[in-house]
């Protein structure tokens, strides 16, 4: 096969945090090399990689060398500049493509993207500046969410708005940049699906995660999400439409809303173009993690089963939560992963813990 | 916690093969770091280290720059100079005990070790020299092998004697060193224990595989193996037995004959003190690997679970096998692993896959 990428391969990873560390040891099981491009920093990925470049995103020449050293290039967070990675995709394979990162840099394209495939969001309006912004309230209504257009994550670049708060301020407090206005949603749970589509078109999709996030960071997501069977296909197969109109290739998660109306709906909140903190316990609990999963969809390898063997739990370990590792490596029946940062700020997400339980009956 | 070997730390692994580089990701998933010593060669594992040493196990200088760089040191294969592993050992921690090591690598030592703690071994004889084949043969009887002493592995240095055959060309043909004659024993099946005795001095015991070999390799592990629950029973109390006998910290393997004297004996062949090719399953079907197990006993940390969530069986891919790796890519319910080497020689172990079905009813 023309381009195939072998055992024996190099994956360029853009991002050396702890997706890019998870991906490059699920590549290495599969007996490929990773060569990771980060930015000067902790890069916990550095360390499992064959290889790593420490440059700045916009260094052409370091971008030029990267590209000479590997075979086809990923990337592990969407805030790698779109410009990088289409310098990049002009000499070698780049999955995703370029256009899904493009898409899920901002939240007003992202939204009117899933608007014109028919998917449901919650209402939202565009705030390009201060002027627009009591057309968007008129809109979309209080409370509602001002948030970055762009950048924001772990929820960060975003404020709430409640009846009598000023909306000026909020736009002020954020920086003065484009942003769009969300309506604030009133939802039963939260949930993503983890999906992947192989170069050959196939998809395969996770069971769905009921996620619960704490002050804006995912917390923790229980496998399987009590949702109906009705409401997890059709979150499913919004996914592949959205996976089919990008054509994309590799792990794709989307976070829903699951909301009361019309006996339980769903609205997209944001779409990732990677594999995702709410895919962690695929590891623990699969044959095939969405790590594997992603790395066999960009080489072109056949996709694996997203079957599970477990029900599970997965729970993030944040900032000093870290000192109670032994606490964690005690538990039975739980699957430790640390990811070897360094410093513990408050927040920060310096590892995760799966606990398993048997399968409940389907 | 004096000495505790925390998140961060480092831990230095002697040997760069597949062994080395499954121990590597084992500790990268706790947060660890791994220095890998290994002498010139295609060494695997360097591909996963934070750092690795490429120099002699007899170059002290260089083996003293390893002990400054990790906290904790262990082996990944029994043919490492016991002086090597004594020098760290005088400068600090090293798991498993030098003296597992030396045992392990003599087979006449190991076979003595194993009579004294009551343990049942084929029968076997020392054969120094051409002078004692004459006895060892009256005492072992016909057929018989014969086996090298020392740095045997994989069916490598040793031959099988018939009735007929001349016991002095066996021994010049195995290079006129010190070996060992053994019975040859007619079994109905070979198993192995692999087993995690912990700095706190609790055991655990993964479910025991049956085991095929071909050619004096492992061909695949079978789990579970078809036995009595009295000979399971028999087969981890003798591994508990050597394991506190040489006071052991870390993975512990040993193969056995099943026979079918006495409704079924059992005769311990040989035992290897680390991680072992027919523990690989365990990285598929259980949450805590041999892999993990190993570390988390090197370092201090609680031992996990052995418990499996699915049956297997495990395939090693060798030599040219590795050339169908898109076909194991392809199959549901496998677990692929590659190893990253690059030279497919006849009989290498390129990687292995290991098929999960549903856990059966014990």
């Amino acid at each position: 096969m023309a381009g195939e990428i072998a055992p024996g391969a190099t994956i360029g990873i853009l991002g050396g945090g702890q997706l890019g560390r998870m991906l490059a040891m699920a590549a290495a099981r599969l007996g490929l090399r990773t060569h990771v491009f980060a930015p000067k920093g902790d890069n916990p990925a550095f360390e499992v990689a064959h290889a790593h470049t420490e440059a700045a995103y916009e260094d052409l020449r370091a971008l030029d060398a990267f590209a000479d050293a590997v075979d086809v290039v990923t990337y592990e967070f969407e805030n790698v500049p779109v410009e990088t990675v289409r310098h990049l995709a002009s000499q070698l394979p780049v999955h995703p493509e370029p256009r899904a990162l493009e898409i899920a840099q901002d939240r007003l394209i992202e939204k009117g993207f899933m608007q014109a495939l028919g998917i449901d969001t919650p209402r939202f309006a565009s705030v390009d500046d201060a002027a627009k912004l009591g057309s968007a309230l008129a809109k979309v209504g209080m409370p509602a969410l001002l948030k970055t257009r762009r950048l924001g994550y772990d929820g960060k670049g975003q404020v709430i708005l409640y009846p009598g708060d000023s909306a000026f301020d909020a736009w002020e407090r954020l920086g003065r940049v484009p942003c769009i206005l969300e309506a604030f949603v009133t939802f039963t749970c939260e949930i993503s699906v983890i999906a992947a589509r192989g170069s050959d078109g196939r998809f395969v999709a996770y069971d769905i995660p009921r996620n619960v996030h704490e002050n804006g960071i995912l917390r923790r997501s229980e496998v399987p999400a009590a949702i109906s069977e009705k409401l997890r296909k059709h979150a499913i197969d919004m996914v592949r439409t959205i996976a089919e109109e990008l054509n994309y290739v590799g792990v794709l998660a989307v976070e829903m809303f699951v909301t009361e109306n019309d006996g339980g709906g769903l609205l997209v909140n944001e779409m990732a173009p990677r594999v995702h903190n709410s895919g962690h316990w695929t590891e623990a609990a699969c044959a095939i993690s969405q790590f594997e999963q992603h790395i066999r969809a960009i080489c072109g390898w056949p996709l694996g089963s997203a079957a599970r063997h477990s029900d599970c739990v997965m729970e993030n370990i944040l900032g000093g939560e870290i000192d109670e590792w032994r606490v964690l490596a005690s538990e039975e029946n739980a699957v430790l992963h640390l990811y070897g940062k360094k410093d513990a700020r408050p927040g920060r997400k310096m590892g995760h813990v799966t606990r398993l339980k048997p399968l409940s009956s389907v």
